[in-house]
């Protein structure tokens, strides 16, 4: 027997999904078709809607439905201080903390020699023109602690240092709540490396 | 910050795929925005795709584009042979093994009292007036191994035994491969008590 053309056709689309392989996707599709075609239905539109809907900030290029994201175009935000992360998601983990009132840029990916990505396929040359605006005043570099993330962060701390622009790195250190037994120990070594002084 | 509206749409209809929670319903969400906007086009596609054309064949309850599935259709098979299995996707399994030729009944469920799945919630009725045509021979029962399969089998096995009908139950035992080290205790006991007699 073989399974009809449009299931077929559904199972390997659900494959676009990180994460979910040919077992994982078939399993969502029958599953789909038996239990929850409200569901299916649903999600089909949705998938439709964002992508109709979603574009990217014109100054911060996370996702937005606007021209300006809400962050960007918030009068109750610091516009001397700008973030710089990787994703998007990056971007909502920050918020998530509630502990930055500034504003971002988000870089859409990092510096990757290896897969052909430059300074200039990342387009980094922004980033700079969007710190050196005049407003900015310290630049709080939050790409992630991975080797294409640290030398993104180094490239980028580097120009803007020379721009005369104050420039930060995000601490490394052990988790709140961290144990020393428990953590690996490239984290602890940085962290007696980056120990602060006691007031 | 708040998501974008039909971004947090997305995420949230993410979350009708078996298996997602909000995590992961959020990283599919941002890898599709940023990463395979022609994926999640394709996907958004495939799933009003398959819910207009895929139902229910009218004779064995699986999934089909067409009134009569192919294996029901098809004039290759056995209609001597039923074999009832719980889901489409069982059904599917059996299929690939290419070891069985006869026809299949899809239940759409199992017996589940304690979910309000009764014999007439299941239209077990149905399936023995399909068995009870004059045509099939053996009625072999490949309800899952679950408490809820087990009862399903028996419930069904009296009744069509009853109405004079050959009923078997695909075995238990060891897996191809098994080791008695390894296998579990209770496939252990079951393998020696359903043992064959070797010719």
């Amino acid at each position: 027997m073989k399974t009809p053309t449009s299931l077929q056709t559904l199972v390997e689309a659900l494959r676009v999904l990180p994460g979910v392989g040919p077992r994982s996707a078939q399993r969502m599709a029958f599953y789909l078709l038996e239990h929850d075609r409200d569901g299916a239905a649903r999600l089909s539109g949705a998938l439709s809607g964002a992508l109709e809907h979603i574009r990217h900030c014109e100054q911060c290029n996370t996702f937005t439905e606007t021209p300006l994201c809400e962050v960007c175009a918030s009068s109750r935000r610091d516009p001397s201080l700008l973030c710089v992360v990787e994703t998007p998601a990056d971007q909502l983990r920050m918020e998530q903390t509630q502990a930055y009132a500034g504003l971002y840029y988000v870089l859409l990916g990092r510096l990757s020699p290896l897969d052909g990505v430059g300074p200039r396929e990342l387009h980094l040359e922004r980033v700079v023109r969007r710190a050196d605006n005049g407003t900015v005043r310290e630049v709080i570099l939050a790409t992630n602690f991975t080797a294409e993330g640290e030398a993104t962060a180094h490239y980028l701390g580097e120009t803007l240092k020379q721009r005369g622009l104050r420039v930060s790195r995000i601490a490394r250190g052990l988790p709140v709540g961290g144990e020393l037994e428990y953590v690996d120990s490239g984290t602890l070594a940085q962290a007696f490396i980056e120990r602060r002084s006691v007031a």
